[in-house]
């Protein structure tokens, strides 16, 4: 585990609808995939601390689709989408839906970069269909979620 | 079934990835639905009339997924993609790859309006990781496969 935390880069691209999410992991690259797509690990760090989150569906193949929710003392947050391609130890392209706000949805794609010395580079790139949606993401405090829950992801890379 | 054929409108926007698509059918939704979420029926109308189709996989339900291939005499054209969410009779969200470049994703949103009498408006979107991406689909004869996939769904309409 680590004793310092790497930095999060949270970018927005100028031009187009997206989010660039960027982090280094003092864990190797097989561990960390397996944290992306075993749902009995997901939810050990997905999210913001103080949320706790449950798994009605978790199938990350090829093909395959998730629901889950996050739970705080004023309710449930619910989250769905479908696995376009799970690449194993490479890269995972989902799309992700707030319940929420049913008609706005996102294509993400993960990838996983070995930097040796078991050390990797997680790239995520999140595009919205249009740059007011991307902004109102920006805007949302969705950073807290990202920083806390990579937190977390290095402390379940600890135990594992 | 018509004697004239409705006018398709493919426009790219200026701004983002996206490629705009938009057509008129002398059909009523539950049939236009039918025809993009059955795969008996699909197969008789996707894409240009020179190409044979077949389908592995046409899961078309929240969180499914599909492959299908398109032949000619020259070889084999592989796609897939998951099901983000099927609306039924409204709204239809999915991802696309085609197998010869891999690392490629849309995210297409298709929705069905009635425009009551029996006709409906189809408007599906097509959002590319990048504007040259969607530029080289632009570029790639895609309105031809469009065209007469959308006359062969005139005719499948007909049949209904």
């Amino acid at each position: 585990m680590n004793q310092t935390t790497n930095p999060t880069s949270i970018t927005a691209d100028p031009a187009l609808p997206v989010i660039r999410i960027e982090r280094e992991f003092d864990a190797p690259v097989h561990n960390l995939f397996r944290a992306h797509t075993e749902a009995d690990l997901v939810k050990q760090w997905l999210g913001p601390r103080r949320l706790r989150m449950t798994i009605d569906r978790f199938d990350a193949v090829t093909g395959g689709g998730y629901r889950y929710a996050h739970h705080d003392e004023n309710g449930t947050y619910s989250f769905y989408g479908s696995f376009h391609e799970v690449r194993p130890d490479e890269r995972i392209v989902q799309t992700f839906t707030w319940e929420g706000m049913p008609d706005g949805v996102c294509l993400e794609t993960l990838t996983f970069e070995d930097l040796g010395d078991g050390r990797t580079r997680l790239v995520g790139t999140s595009t919205f269909e249009s740059v007011d949606a991307r902004d109102g993401a920006m805007a949302s405090g969705m950073e807290v979620g990202i920083n806390e829950g990579y937190e977390q992801l290095d402390e379940l890379m600890g135990r594992l």
